[in-house]
């Protein structure tokens, strides 16, 4: 189950939450990039970045020296997962909306300073981005290592929301002579790019051409 | 131009920083939803949500009763707009980021009182989700506008980061048998799925039915 602190309990639209935690993974590992929500100088910076989950931690990386890292250290962070499956179109304004499925984790960030636990943290992020490229590729050595912070974010407290189906309009409005529904948006890999200083004969290998979506 | 303020000036990639007011609009405009950062209770709050834009002017909507919209008035937020175009894969873990064009914009969320722009804020949410619904559906009447608080954000101090193109990898490691490149991400709108209670006869209109995509 999901926690019901005060910040992860929805107050409105209550058909949204989801209370298992297995539809937190489920968002999570769906996901390519998160939104990173930290206080820099007094106000909130969102940062768009990748991140990587091992059981109940999320990961996240990036240069030492970034200010949004620095910042989220020790101090409390939310983490916003979103997918955006269509558009709701209602036969009202007001009742526009959008089909989506989101959470949001807040914590303190956490430095990982143990080598084990930062290199398993690399790693997540990694195959989160491109599973299985972890084993296909130059793992970092000791200056990449040295030059890459590793956060790590207990997934203790957190919410999910979920929206589906049609639009929910106003009773009398269902009469309106205006077209209703949801326009599905749909995300899919297209066909692999090779980098232009690609040594000759390197195949794509499996696991990047047949990449099932999973957005 | 953009601002040049020390949150909107990249320190390090400042290959992927864009100056031109233009390549902000462009962001903007391709977007469904932002990524809404405010403070709240002491610690960052990361919401995903509708957005409409109005020349240097961005609009939000919300429930008048929503934390995270009571959160935001008058007080320092960050919006970011985040697209995702593709994974780039290096022949080096480290190396590994993802293409994307992004926009952050900084600055006091103002709620706002005048019903003529409030009306222009929620057409601009409304058509920025779905354009050309606006004159298509039944417009907000005073109960529904009495429930909705629109909050507008200048556009004056932001930042875009882009990252296009192959992966960068360390010269040595160019001779590695590894495949590199992009494995790139397409958003598309999938066909209309009409409302199980849609009244009979009322055919998609060109509108939604020949929706391009612009993500």
């Amino acid at each position: 189950m999901l926690s019901t602190t005060a910040r992860t309990t929805l107050r409105r639209s209550k058909d949204r939450a989801r209370t298992d935690r297995a539809d937190l993974y489920a968002i999570l590992d769906a996901g390519l990039v998160c939104h990173l929500g930290v206080l820099a100088g007094g106000s909130p910076m969102v940062i768009p970045t990748a991140y990587g989950r091992i059981g109940d931690t999320l990961y996240l990386h990036g240069s030492t020296g970034a200010t949004s890292l620095r910042a989220a250290l020790g101090a409390p962070v939310c983490v916003t997962v979103t997918h955006l499956d269509g558009v709701v179109l209602a036969r009202s304004a007001f009742h526009h909306s959008v089909n989506y499925r989101s959470a949001m984790v807040y914590g303190l960030a956490r430095l990982v300073d143990d080598p084990e636990e930062r290199l398993a943290g690399l790693r997540a992020v990694t195959e989160q981005l491109a599973p299985g490229q972890w084993d296909a590729v130059r793992l970092p050595d000791r200056k990449e290592t040295a030059a890459t912070a590793v956060v790590a974010l207990s997934l203790e407290e957190a919410s999910v929301k979920v929206r589906q189906g049609p639009p929910k309009d106003d009773e009398e409005d269902y009469d309106l002579p205006v077209w209703a529904g949801v326009l599905p948006l749909t995300v899919s890999w297209g066909a692999p790019e090779p980098d232009p200083r690609l040594a000759p004969g390197i195949p794509v290998p499996p696991h990047i051409g047949n990449r099932q979506p999973r957005l």
